[in-house]
């Protein structure tokens, strides 16, 4: 299960409402970050077994990233609804084709270095989960970062897996420093594995008004695809918005926790995108065309389409800028203020214009 | 007499070897610098007796940007050997024409706010010329630029007219703020004014081999178009690079200052271009499709061509800079550092790419 309902604004002008990040090729593959995700667990879960929940006007845009799946194997969120909703409907719709599935649900726009360890522990995860156990990957922290939500391990249900003690907000620096340190809190990848049947007795026990929405949805398939259609939209727009950590991961007993050290980034802005790419000696990240004189520790990234003219970009005294340029939108941002990207996205909404 | 040989890079990405500098609408103008220099002489001479000297490889590209200029008022030096050649040869087609011609020498690619002013000055250097001097227009320095020659005035002439003191090169900081303090001192614009006869005797006795050139080209001319050409290439060719300010203002006798306020910038670098134009209560210069959040005093030019798809340009969290982009190459470097595009020409040339 691949969730793709993301249409974030931290990668403009890369990113729009209908180019989101995980169908764009960051992290220095060809490859969409989304294709990267399938391509990942593809040993482990063939296409033909892939599902991708998307919301509606993402769907063909998905599906251009994911060329090889098979058009039935998108699923359209009517409206968003959160990971909950999403998550849910998915989980039964996979339990209608399969009672006895066991499933991986993976946010479609992260990047993962070390593929070995992370099937590794995808291995672990699934072997976990097939006695209704709902597992999740902690990342282990190598600094303590404020910008992620932490999962507390408490005792070792077996070599390597921990029961999950609590999920935590994200921290301040301190606390961030006092968890790194612990050696006890990982962060949370929201990569989760679990059986079919038991999310949903989980979501019958924590979320009833999900669950009864879930199953008027089945009983509305019985009578027809068009059917079916018309009840997911009603339902949908009738759930509350709920996240499958506050929903599900904080209520539910059977819960744990894999440790995986697997090169794992959310790639959560252009600073990441420079953090995690190739650099030459001074630190800037360009292709062929950049021309860096007396600057460090840039990026440039050219993101136009691949028949515009080619384009000389030459930045001559400045450090530590992201430069992103596509082919109605450039961007000039210090890599420290990456994340504020979203103010000239609140601007441009503000004027009326297109984002 | 239109000066247009230059081909500078100070205004890279804009300004290239086949697209210089003063056939570039800069300076808040839909003009071109050169079409903005003719357009400002109009009034006191009009486009049939004017005429603009340039290389041979930029006629094309001149002529485009003085559209209403006939094709015989283009005179293209075969090679570039700076302005004595360039001024004594035009001064001596001009004198052929017309032997009684009173020239102004105009480069063209300087900025000039106050126009009355300038076309007072103008008429004045005119009738200052008419007895034989050599007069030129010394621009009353409002701070003490580092960046230009100045020129010494001595004892008056007449009522705003100086005899020149002497040239003097770029001062250092000190001698600068000495040259505003005496009031004496005024930028060398390198506008000259002189009759055609007077500056050919003026040739004949500081630049004898410059003057024999010139004989050799007009007495070519008798035998027809095409041996003038060959005859005036092989002159060219034959020539010493020396500036008119080297070759003879600093050594003619009847030599006149008039010292005009005129609102004039030589327009010297992208940093200028931000100075003299429009910008916001935050100091930032760019069109409509410019966003600036959190940052001051950017510039931001957008010379791409007409038919360009319309691009954002969103500047984030940088102050200070000069963002500029054209169809082929994209510049971002901070104002104070404009003079540094050299180091990204000569580092593009020294890759062998285009420039």
């Amino acid at each position: 299960m691949i969730l793709a309902g993301g249409s974030g604004t931290r990668f403009w002008p890369a990113s729009r409402a209908l180019r989101p990040k995980q169908v764009l090729a960051l992290g220095g593959s060809e490859l969409p970050l989304i294709a990267q995700t399938a391509r990942r667990i593809e040993a482990l879960c063939p296409a033909e077994r892939a599902v991708v929940a998307t919301g509606r006007a993402l769907v063909e845009v998905t599906q251009q990233a994911l060329p090889w799946f098979a058009p039935d194997a998108f699923l359209a969120e009517p409206v968003a609804r959160n990971t909950a909703a999403c998550i849910g409907w998915a989980s039964s719709l996979i339990h209608r084709r399969d009672p006895e599935a066991v499933i991986a649900a993976l946010p479609s726009d992260h990047l993962i270095a070390d593929e070995a360890a992370f099937r590794g522990a995808v291995e672990q995860a699934f072997a976990v989960a097939e006695d209704g156990t709902i597992v999740t990957l902690g990342i282990k922290p190598d600094r303590p970062e404020t910008g992620y939500g932490y999962i507390e391990a408490g005792s070792a249900l077996s070599r390597g897996v921990h029961k999950v003690q609590r999920f935590v907000e994200k921290p301040d620096r301190a606390k961030a420093e006092e968890y790194l340190a612990s050696g006890r809190y990982f962060w949370n990848s929201g990569m989760f594995f679990f059986r079919a049947d038991a999310m949903l007795r989980a979501i019958q026990k924590h979320m009833p008004a999900l669950a009864s929405g879930l199953e008027r949805i089945e009983r509305a398939a019985e009578r027809g695809a068009e059917t079916e259609r018309r009840e997911t939209k009603q339902v949908f727009e009738a759930l509350e918005s709920v996240s499958i950590d506050y929903g599900i991961m904080e209520r539910v007993e059977k819960l744990a926790v894999i440790p995986a050290d697997i090169g794992w980034s959310d790639l959560g802005s252009w600073h990441s995108v420079w953090e995690l790419g190739g650099k030459d000696a001074r630190g800037n990240a360009g292709k062929a065309l950049t021309v860096f004189v007396d600057g460090d520790r840039n990026l440039v990234e050219d993101l136009r389409s691949p028949g515009a003219t080619p384009r000389v970009v030459a930045l001559c005294g400045v450090s530590d800028l992201c430069v992103v340029q596509t082919d109605d939108a450039l961007l000039i941002i210090p890599r420290e203020r990456a994340q504020d990207v979203r103010k000239i996205v609140e601007e441009l909404k503000r004027r009326g214009g297109p984002v």
